[in-house]
């Protein structure tokens, strides 16, 4: 087997590592186990119990399901609570608007783009959309609203904004649904007073990443018990029952059998804002506050080339004289490579 | 980290156990490594290599791609090369008929049931229900065959079958999909005179199980170049697209670097024709021919509660004084207590 | 214009003629008035009270829609009511089963064969297929059973079988739909003793055919009230809902303000009983109960070339030595013509 | 049967009014025809013939097949040649954005908007979005550009438009599709100088609208021969194949036997245009140009309620002092109606 290391080191995303050790450790001691499949196995099981007490709730209020990608949690969860003719609400910059290969619209539904703040949904934008909607039976019926928390600009939502949000949606008989796939990140980030418990009690469904946060593959879908009916028919139709679901189980229950998952989220997010101060030090412009794990640094596009050859990122977006790059850190940034990074990121300005 | 042995012993199906260990050996020696995701990690593309070796064919031919389980693999696969209004033949008990939750129909498409002779599709009964479609435009376009190898009732198509099967697809404009969960244990059988290199001449699409044979996840589908273009669009729509790509490049590199995923599937079916000898001996019908890992018995109805305490198993189907049970085996099954079974059935007959 | 008659007569279906002049007369005085569009024109109004007071129903129990095709009311009624892992029970001969193109697939549902007897779905047939249900998961969930009234093969079902096959329906949780593509015939037939208002009492959703009873195009939709929300959307979102919806409201109207509907319904069983009776006296097998306005026959092949060319008919089905054909019967079938045809049948044997 | 005048006069839009009398005639003369049906017909193959003379095109440049409504001619010319992941373009005013309940979505494809200019997509515009597209395979794949002629605020695209926009097209391996409901008033503008055999030159579907000038229902859709085989199964897929497919095929023959459609067209814009004269004369604002049979004005908002007695409308849109209305005129539209309003119009202002 090739034991290669890429470099330059890559702040490309936060699924460049395989697993947490313990996650493969834990793999390892279960491995030789005779386990039924397909959601039913013990460890899935184990880790359900731990979700649920972690997240502060009963199997009366929600249910608890594995898949192995964050589109299959978010096409699985939309299409299983909506009629044909019901639409999603999403900002502008949501995941699911553009970078999932039209995964919604593929289960049959319209997504329709609202304006965003900082990466986020406000009541305001949300309820300037729905004005909009007054055709009848002509235009798709608005009836689910998608967030991402981490949002996709690295932005969270406090709990004051979640529950305007939920009381908006509520009112307007619209579900609530957060994509979690860097849940870890926006739950641990300094700013944060959001609770798991919080987005139980303001939320439909939402999902906890496991990919993005030291797992080799995972998200674990917490949805109301009322839309739970018949979830797992869901999961089965579009491909995303595991066999051997206790990869799931088994990386689950350790990543919160005793607080693992938040330590690496705490660890990304300071190795983000370490690179982040830096970026300010420098004189360079952050283009969206960096609250969790993700950096959006504006950089002069000359530089950007000799950044290639010392990291690996994503450019963004390209402005008159600057070009706006990500830089993602993760539970496996090595400290020692951000501040060599920040070192020479002086250097060169 | 709870490790608890199940018992009774359990032969329900050939995904009880987790990995091979030495693929868990291989994510963990890969496991540091930086890798991009999404497919395009340097273990995929070794794997990729290792399997165009292996079937005796060149990137202009045929196109690799990783999904994470079988029922992702059918329905993008036959979702890829489908219009709208075409339909997949598929025999009485196959597999997407009616024991994938509806996900072929969830992409669009009439799945057309042909009556299967020891489980297999015939050119005959094929031609006969293709003569009944004469009312065009009234009746979906029969444009795709299904078939599995080894079949759901454990046997094997051999070469001239395949060939026969194939011919008859090309005369009627069909394209040919192989379901191949189980393609290791056909290949390894003791009948078996089909290479792959005969799945790529023969055939438009097949697959090739890694759940079954040893992985954690992941099925390698193998599809001819001019079905292939956007192929990767149909992984991401489907939520099947992993991040961490590499779980399955790993696993696929390490079971077909030196020829594990043949010798995984020989143990297999090797203990299957241990239990199938015994049955035999002991007079009770044998409702399949065992040529793979899955045997079919015809039990005296009053024992298989005896049987129940005794070892796990799915019953199949009422008879009217027996029951016909599927007892599977795998790469992992103890050789220690299939021989103890086997003994042991000897004491209740 | 070509105005021209196509000969020889032609038995083919009971759609070969246009509209009901009473129908058409209806439309040209009608013409000139504006009217608001897509469902909610006056004389759309006007048919929906009329619908009414014929099922004996009020508003708050049923809703009415129209839709311009027999296809568009199946799709529309099973999509508006089905979860996406949900199925749909039809009997062999069922039209959706094989006759629609696919359309119930392409709205992502399966669609479960069931043995019929005499073109009926029976009680007893439909818990064998539902018995066998039985891997969750893994297995679509049977959700409603759909039935045409009257059959594909011209058959009719009495009161107490329609009763028996509801009851079974709620006792099995699944919703029924009778697809009423001839529910006037049907309704009209010597044996039979169902009301419309029974149909309200013990399905879900049923539909009442115009197309096929002397209008130029539509069929009205009759929906549980608990089952109508949104059912506005679906309509439009399939292209159903037609811009000037009173060519659909002027014609129901028409149809149903003095009992037209029954009295063409009557004319077109009559002409089918005469035809039969003669089959009947020459010797040839019924292959199904003459009940209604179609009428199968197994004709001497060798006979079959000489009545091409003295009627149009489709062939049905070959037998060892005769061909079985349908003749169908409607509204605008001439007397005349059927007695001819009928001494014509007595010279040829 | 009730025969109302509805007042007052509405401008609500261009299907208030059922259809022109010479087309019920026709119906009428050759109703009691017997034909074929699903679209096989005498009078649909007359259609056909005539409509190609019209588009000076051959049966193997193009397929012309008749849906009834417009909805079902986009979302089945789309769903007829689009792969799973491919996506629409559309300018963001356009119809099938979101006044189509979501159709397009429902059967799996993503439309992305363009910024339009005067309702109109345009080379640069074009260009931009696609220039977006960069992250493969994660974001839908453009496929088709959908534009509608005229607009859905009434302009119209010149020839130059048209070839530029279809260039581009083809240079990036982009599909052109042109809604024609309003074709007709379109083609028949004073501004106009395209031809219906520039569309075929220039385009790959397009459908000249019935709905909208004159007939009961019906849109021929005109598609390459590339692109259209297997269309009939799409028409019948999706409950748009007519048994009495006459009725589309007698209207058609009577709209374009003569130059019956042009006529028609052209009094509407005729009408229109009077309207929009008198509009300007009093100093309201035209929001857009009218160039076809829609009059976009902005309406001191004071003065809504008074036009609402007076006149039938929709109120298109709020702005500070005024509300944006939209009237339409038709085939039907009465000149001494319109007179008469104008008249007023000045009496209020």
């Amino acid at each position: 087997m090739i034991v290669k290391l890429t470099s330059p080191y890559s702040f490309l995303d936060d699924y460049s590592e395989g697993a947490h050790p313990r996650l493969l450790q834990s793999l390892l001691l279960t491995n030789a186990t005779q386990q039924t499949g397909y959601g039913s196995d013990e460890y899935t099981c184990e880790a359900r119990r731990l979700l649920l007490s972690q997240i502060n709730a009963t199997e009366d209020e929600v249910a608890i399901h594995f898949v192995p990608s964050g589109t299959a949690a978010n096409l699985i969860s939309i299409a299983s609570c909506l009629r044909p003719y019901e639409a999603v609400l999403v900002v502008q910059t949501g995941h699911i608007l553009d970078k999932e290969a039209g995964a919604i619209e593929a289960t049959g539904h319209k997504v329709i783009p609202v304006p965003g703040v900082h990466g986020k949904m406000t009541p305001s934008n949300l309820e300037m959309v729905l004005d909009r909607n007054i055709f009848f039976p002509h235009m798709a019926k608005p009836r689910l609203v998608y967030i991402s928390n981490a949002t996709e600009v690295g932005t969270i939502y406090t709990r004051a904004e979640l529950i305007a949000l939920s009381e908006m949606c509520r009112r307007r008989d619209l579900l609530l649904l957060v994509d979690g796939a860097r849940l870890g990140v926006a739950l641990s980030a300094d700013g944060n007073d959001l609770t798991l418990r919080d987005l139980v009690d303001h939320t439909d469904i939402f999902w906890i990443g496991g990919t993005k946060m030291g797992a080799l593959l995972g998200e674990a879908i917490v949805v109301r018990k009322e839309l739970a009916e018949g979830f797992e028919f869901h999961i089965k139709q579009r491909g995303a029952l595991l066999g051997k679901s206790r990869i799931m189980g088994v990386q689950f229950t350790e990543l919160f059998r005793d607080g693992l998952f938040f330590e690496l989220a705490r660890h990304a997010n300071a190795m983000a804002a370490r690179i982040s101060a830096q970026v300010a030090r420098i004189g360079w412009e952050l283009v969206s506050t960096t609250e969790t794990n993700q950096v959006f640094v504006a950089v002069p596009t000359e530089l950007v080339g000799l950044l290639e050859q010392r990291i690996r990122f994503y450019p963004w977006e390209k402005r008159e004289t600057t070009t706006v790059i990500r830089l993602v850190t993760s539970w496996a940034t090595d400290k020692t490579e951000v501040d060599r990074f920040c070192r020479w990121l002086e250097t060169i300005v």
